[in-house]
């Protein structure tokens, strides 16, 4: 029985992942679980998985909760000290950091410090503060699970196999909504046809990064941190079946892929029942079914997102920061339709550009270039 | 430095393997090799790679050689007791088995015994004797490394993962020439239109077993040995293009599967380096050139071999000797134009209708079984 932490329950990742814990009552306990604005929910999966603790990184949300919850030996936790507080418990054997966005940085830096197996489905601890994270993870001895369907073929290709072996590593990507159109035809598309991604059902901001391949160069950045390989090292081949997850060339020329449905239960299991497998009703693939499977090359003109993310990753130093800050203040822009699809590349790059420098940031710098990217990107008006 | 002793260097495999050698002088030093009839290439070799022992199993080829080659530190031996000795050399780590047909049956044991590395790509050893064998390698803790194609692809998905967690072995077949034929269009075919593989060059024997669907079934019958799986925890599916050389499906239903370019000297590396790999400068794939791969169901009826197979392995006992002694001299009559293309299947049955009953065969009652089934197919004229 292991005892799981769900750091963002409520989240696309989290619910899934509760989903698993469902599914396998003998294997998994949940202690502790965190969510934000969405209260109700995180009430409902109080009332179901009965956890000893719950954050909400709301004061008010937290009081509003405490009300809701008539078990008062439920401890209800907020702020980013809750958040800690849920990531470093004693009984907890793994934390699955679901929560999206910067916030996860912090509370899984201390869950390695305190020696907790980390599931890791936020994309932005690597990002921000990759060498920073894996630097402390190698010190203190922790593992550190991907979760991100891309990062678990990987890692289970990996597995009984050196890292120094890797010739390449070949992140697959479906090519999103927009796979196949022209800069032209996608200069004013809206937010909404963004949303329509073909093969996985995620959380929106994912869901644009999708569309413009940033997902793809976030994951590429977390590769390089993951797996210890250079920018170089690392392909991205489109995919549009979303069937094989990705794949590990060695150096003798042989390939490892994983391949599966695309269902996150699937590599969210694997890294709650690492080392091991457990039996599940789901998965396999009917060849009949994926009767082909294609591959082509990510269409770098007309989707620079990418270009820009191998380029942080060259920069290195704040710039991964300050491109993941940029993005996801973009991406709420385009999703209220304040800004267009190409002004998230166009102003990211003008970030970039703007804030450098900072060779071997510790974890306040980083922190500090997320903050002021942030002010950047709200209060310019970018005008031409 | 590791010291290689080849059953069969001549043929296919044996010379690939020769050329893995070639490349990587620091890596590998051929200690024996052993041929049959083609003295002039045993001469070339011994040439080249500068052996301590040659067999040749035909005495009279043996002196032929013997008189050809001026150094005469060089031990040449001759017969069964010659390929059993640079089969067990005190000096030697792997024996490469890659000599055709049931002769490589004793010389693979003796090694076992002689906790020799087996690198496996005579099929007969598992498909006639595979319970023996297997129990005699698990006694001696001697671990037998595929040099197959498919099995290498499923033995390096397996490296690091658990035999209890496989769910389904996946094997994928190129089809051979006669993919998407039928039987009324096969029925007067000849053995030169059979030989005209897609996607490998290999022997004469192992291409028409690739035309008739029987190669398939020889490796699903090595895969339950290898692996220790049942008959119906193997799948067979087409892939045409030979990139995906087969697959794990595993219990949680995530799979794992090896590619690469069709090329047996992958493989055939990968079972020298065990459990390292060593750079190499072919190998990798292009996916702009591979940029579709195919599945489709085996057509069991058109190619009845493959079923054939799988009755073999439900049978046990001496019924997988019998279906390939009888497959062996029926693919050499089809090759000399002396019976037709489904001949081969209907004899192969007949073959299997007559000679079963004993189970638990020691290894003289499996001789002994593919012994009779030669001489019945030899001299049955098979009226109807």
């Amino acid at each position: 029985m292991k005892k799981i932490s769900i750091l963002g329950s409520t989240g696309s990742i989290g619910t899934q992942t509760l989903e698993v814990v469902r599914n396998n009552p003998d294997s998994f306990k949940v202690i502790a679980i965190s969510g934000n604005m969405n209260i109700d929910l995180l009430h409902a999966q109080i009332e179901e998985f009965s956890p000893k603790y719950v954050a909400v990184y709301d004061e008010k949300k937290a009081m509003e909760l405490r009300n809701k919850v008539d078990n008062s030996s439920i401890k209800i936790l907020y702020g980013m000290d809750g958040l800690v507080e849920i990531s470093t418990l004693e009984e907890v054997d793994i934390l699955v950091t679901s929560v999206v966005g910067n916030i996860g940085l912090i509370p899984t830096l201390n869950a390695i410090k305190a020696k907790k197996t980390i599931a890791l489905a936020n994309k932005e601890t690597l990002v921000t503060a990759g060498e920073i994270v894996m630097k402390e993870a190698l010190d203190s001895g922790v593992k550190i699970i991907p979760v991100d369907s891309e990062h678990s073929a990987i890692f289970q290709c990996l597995e009984g196999y050196n890292i120094k072996d890797i010739k390449k590593l070949i992140l697959t990507a479906s090519g999103g909504p927009f796979r196949g159109r022209n800069k032209e035809e996608l200069v004013n598309v809206q937010s909404s046809a963004a949303l329509k991604h073909p093969n996985w059902s995620m959380g929106k901001k994912i869901t644009i990064d999708s569309a413009t391949l940033m997902n793809k160069g976030l994951e590429v950045i977390e590769a390089k941190w993951l797996f210890g390989v250079e920018a170089e090292e690392i392909d991205v081949v489109v995919h549009p079946q979303s069937i094989i997850h990705s794949m590990v060339e060695f150096i003798d020329g042989s390939l490892l892929a994983q391949l599966g449905i695309p269902d996150m239960k699937l590599p969210i299991q694997y890294a709650l029942t690492y080392p091991n497998r457990i039996k599940s009703s789901g998965g396999g693939l009917d060849f009949e079914k994926y009767s082909s499977l294609t591959f082509e090359k990510p269409d770098r003109k007309t989707f620079p997102c990418l270009d820009l993310a191998y380029e942080a990753l060259h920069l290195g130093g704040i710039t991964p920061a300050v491109l993941n800050a940029a993005n996801e203040e973009l991406v709420l822009q385009f999703l209220d339709n304040k800004i267009g699809f190409y002004d998230i590349p166009d102003r990211i790059e003008k970030a970039m550009n703007k804030f450098k420098g900072i060779k071997n940031p510790d974890i306040n710098d980083i922190i500090e270039a997320d903050k002021i990217t942030r002010e950047y990107i709200k209060i310019n008006n970018f005008k031409a």
